[in-house]
C-alpha cells in the first residue's frame, strides 16, 4: 500500500502554488505559477532519485531506472496545470500518485525490470491554448509542433513564446520515446462512482470530442437607432446556436453531451450590436458515429441559422479526438488490482480527455479513477477525500508493478 | 453660412487623436486619448477667445460673452467621447459645429445678447462606464455624482479615479449652471434621413431606454464530464433571453428595438460550463408604456426561463431615461431656419439617446440631425459627406442666433 498521508501532503502543498479565489487553483499552462509548481514536483523527484528528461513542448519525463537495460519504461502521467477556476485535483492527482508510487517503492526497497517515468504533460486543460492535451497530443504524432508552438491565447501570446519565457523548452525530440505502457490515475470529474458508491473507476474507454469554433460576423451597429430589420446581429445567431446545440445533444441522448463554455463578443459595448462574436461549441460522445453525427447537424443548422440573419459563420475544429478502447490487459490488471485490494469498483467511461487517450495511439495505455464530490470538476469547489485519493493510488501501484515486473 | 472647410478640417484633426483599427477612433472617455483630444478642443476654444470653466463631472463649457450681463447663456453641446470601435462624427460634429458657430460669429463680429457656451459633456458613450450620458445625467440632477464616480469599467477602475488620473476634476459644482436654452446637433445614426433624402433632421423627441444588466448563476461544471440532465447552464439561459428579447422587441413594432451587445462569460474556458454570465439587454421606445411594457415583460420571462433551468437570475436597471419631449418652440426654430436657408428637412425621433435628453430636464432643449450613410454609427466605417455636416451647422448657427438674440 502507497503512503495516502504523503500523498495527501504532497496534493496540498502543490495547491499553494496558483491559488485560487475559492479554493481551489489558477495555476495556467506556461505561467508563472506553472514554473514555481514544476520546480516544486521536479525537486520532489530528485529528492526520490529520479532524473529528468524534458522534451520540446516542455513536457517533463522522470524516470526511475530498472533492472534491464533494454527494457521499455512503464508510464504514469497526468498534468499539474489547472483551469483558470480550477480545483486541486484534476490532473494534480495523476502526478503526484505516481511520484507517491515511486517514493513507496523507495520505501519498500522494490526494484523493477522495467524503468518507471513519472510524466507531467504541458498543457493539459487547453484553457490558455486550444486545443486540450496538446502536448501528448504532439506526443502521439497527432498535432504538428508548429501548430502547437503558434497556438495563441487570448492576449495573443503563443504557446512557443510562453514555453520559452518560462525556460521549459528541453531538448527531447517530442515522441521520440517508446513506451512499454501507460497509466493514468484521475479523478472523474462526474457524478458516477460516488452515486454508486464505487472506490475506483476501471476506465474502459473515453469518449470523442469536437472543439468547434465559430465565428459569426454581423453588422456593428448601435443598439438604439439601427431598426429592428436592419440588424445583423450575430449575437443573436450565437443565441439560436447555442439552443440547436442544446437540443442536438439532448436528441442524442444517452451518451452524448454538448455545450458552449467560451464566448467572445466585439467590440462588445452594451449599446453596440457586435461586428465578431466567437466561442467554442464542445461535443462529445463515445459513439463514434454519434459524435459525428452531431457535428455534421450543428454546422448544418448552424449555417443555416446563420444565413437566416443574414450572419457571416465560419467554423474551425480547433480541438478533437475519437472515441478511444483502452488495451483489455492493462484494463484488466487495474479490475484485479483493485479486487485484490479489496475496493468497491465499476467500468466507467471517461466524460473528459486525458493525455491517455493520446498516448493510447502509441503503446497500451489505461486509466483509474476515484470519485470527486457531487462530480463536480473544473469548479474550484472540486473535492475528494484523502482515502479516495489513496485507494485509487494503491490501486495504480499494483497494477504498474504487475507491468512492470518485479 | 459657417464655414464648412474649416469645420470638415477640424473634424479630420480632432479625428486623428484615438485613431481605430478601421479608419474610425477609439478615443473612450478618461482614457490619455480623451485627454489629448480635451485638450486640442481646449486650445482651439482658446484660440477663439472663449473661456473656459470645467465642473467635477470634467465636463468643460467654453464661453463666448454676450453683451447683456443678466441674460443666460444660450448652450451648444455633445460630446467627444467615442466608442471602442467608434466613428469620427458621433458626437464630435455636435461639440465642433458649436465651435464653428462661434468662429463664424467671430468672422462675421456678430455679438449676441445671451452668452453662447460651446459644451463638452464627459462619458456620454457609457461604452467604458455605463449608464451614457454619466455627465448631462448628473447635471440634470438625475445621477447622484457619487453613483457616478463609483462606476466602475471592466478593468475595475472607477470614473472618479480616471477623471482625476486624466487631470480633468473642475471645481464648478455638477448642474450649478442656469441654461437660457440647449442645443444639439448629431448625425442620425439611423438610416431615415438618407432614405428619405432630406439634409435636415428636425428632432421633435427621443425614444426613452432601460439598460437591464442581468447576472445569471450557473453551476460552474466540466462540459465533457457533467451529464446533460446535471446541468445548470447560465449560458443556455443567456440564449433563451437573447431570443426572448427579440421576440418581445419584434412583437412591439412599430417603434420599438431590442438587443444585447455586451457579454462576459466567467470563466470564460472552453471546457467549462459558465459559473456565471453578465450581459446588458438594451430596449428602446418613444412610447413610455411601450417601453415600460418590454422591460416587465422581460423581467416576467427570464426570471422564468432562468427558473426552468435552475440558474440563479439578477436583474439591476444600470441606465434609464423616459422618452423625451423637445421644446416647440426652439423645435420650430430649427425648423424655420432650415427652411429660410433652403434645406430639405423633416421631423425624426432621435433613436439614440444624447446629452439633450438630460439638458431637457432643466432647460428648453432641442437637437438638430444630419444624415449618415447606411445609418450606420457605432460603428469605425460611420461616414457623413462635409455638405451633410456644413447644411446642420447653417441651421444650428441660425437657430442658436434667433435664440440668443442679436
Ligand atoms: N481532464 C480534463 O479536464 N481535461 C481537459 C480536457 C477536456 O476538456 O476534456
Ligand atoms: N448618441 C449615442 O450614440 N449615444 C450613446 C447612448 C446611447 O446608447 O444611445
Amino acid at each position: 500500500r502507497i503512503n495516502g498521508e504523503r500523498l495527501w501532503e504532497s496534493l496540498m502543498d502543490m495547491a499553494k502554488i496558483g491559488p485560487g479565489i475559492a479554493g481551489g487553483n489558477n495555476r495556467q499552462t506556461l505561467t508563472d505559477e506553472d514554473r514555481q509548481g514544476r520546480a516544486l514536483f521536479q525537486r520532489w523527484c530528485e529528492e526520490a532519485g529520479l532524473t529528468m528528461g524534458v522534451d520540446k513542448m516542455g513536457t517533463m519525463f522522470m524516470t526511475r531506472p530498472g533492472s534491464d537495460p533494454d527494457a521499455l519504461p512503464v508510464y504514469i502521467g497526468s498534468h499539474l496545470d489547472t483551469q483558470p477556476t480550477g480545483g486541486k485535483y484534476d490532473g494534480v492527482l495523476g502526478v503526484l500518485a505516481g511520484l507517491e508510487v515511486v517514493r513507496s517503492m523507495n520505501d519498500l526497497g522494490i526494484k523493477t525490470k522495467h524503468p518507471i517515468v513519472v510524466t507531467n504533460w504541458t498543457n493539459e486543460e487547453g484553457a490558455r491554448f486550444a486545443p486540450a492535451m496538446l502536448a501528448s497530443g504532439v506526443f502521439a504524432g497527432v498535432i504538428p509542433i508548429d501548430h502547437a508552438y503558434a497556438r495563441q491565447d487570448m492576449d495573443g501570446k503563443t504557446f512557443g513564446e510562453e514555453l520559452e519565457r518560462i525556460g521549459w523548452v528541453g531538448d527531447e525530440e517530442v515522441g521520440a520515446r517508446k513506451m512499454h505502457a501507460y497509466f493514468e490515475y484521475h479523478i472523474e470529474q462526474g457524478p458516477i462512482l460516488e452515486a454508486e458508491e464505487k472506490q475506483i473507476g476501471v476506465v474502459t474507454h473515453c469518449q470523442g470530442l469536437w472543439w468547434l469554433e465559430f465565428t459569426l460576423t454581423g453588422k456593428e451597429a448601435h443598439t438604439g437607432s439601427t431598426p429592428m430589420t436592419m440588424r445583423v446581429n450575430a449575437g443573436l445567431a450565437m443565441s439560436r446556436i447555442i439552443e440547436m446545440v442544446q437540443e442536438v445533444a439532448m436528441a442524442a441522448q444517452p451518451g452524448a453531451v454538448g455545450g458552449v463554455g467560451q464566448v467572445k463578443f466585439t467590440p462588445n459595448s452594451r449599446n453596440v450590436l457586435p461586428a465578431k462574436v466567437v466561442f467554442t461549441v464542445d461535443i462529445r460522445s463515445p459513439d463514434i458515429d454519434k459524435l459525428n453525427g452531431m457535428r455534421a447537424t450543428i454546422e448544418k443548422r448552424a449555417a443555416e441559422i446563420c444565413a437566416g440573419i443574414g450572419v457571416g459563420c465560419a467554423v474551425e475544429a480547433i480541438g478533437h479526438f475519437d472515441p478511444v478502447t483502452f488495451d483489455p490487459t492493462l484494463v484488466g490488471r487495474v479490475r484485479s488490482a483493485a479486487e485484490k485490494l479489496g475496493y468497491s469498483h465499476m467500468n466507467v467511461i471517461s466524460g473528459a480527455g486525458h493525455d491517455a487517450c493520446w498516448a493510447a495511439k502509441v503503446a497500451p495505455a489505461t486509466m483509474i479513477m476515484c470519485p470527486c464530490v457531487d462530480g463536480l470538476s473544473h469548479n474550484e469547489a472540486e473535492e475528494i477525500s484523502p482515502e479516495w485519493a489513496a485507494a485509487g493510488c494503491d490501486v495504480l501501484l499494483h497494477a504498474v508493478l504487475e507491468t512492470a515486473e518485479i
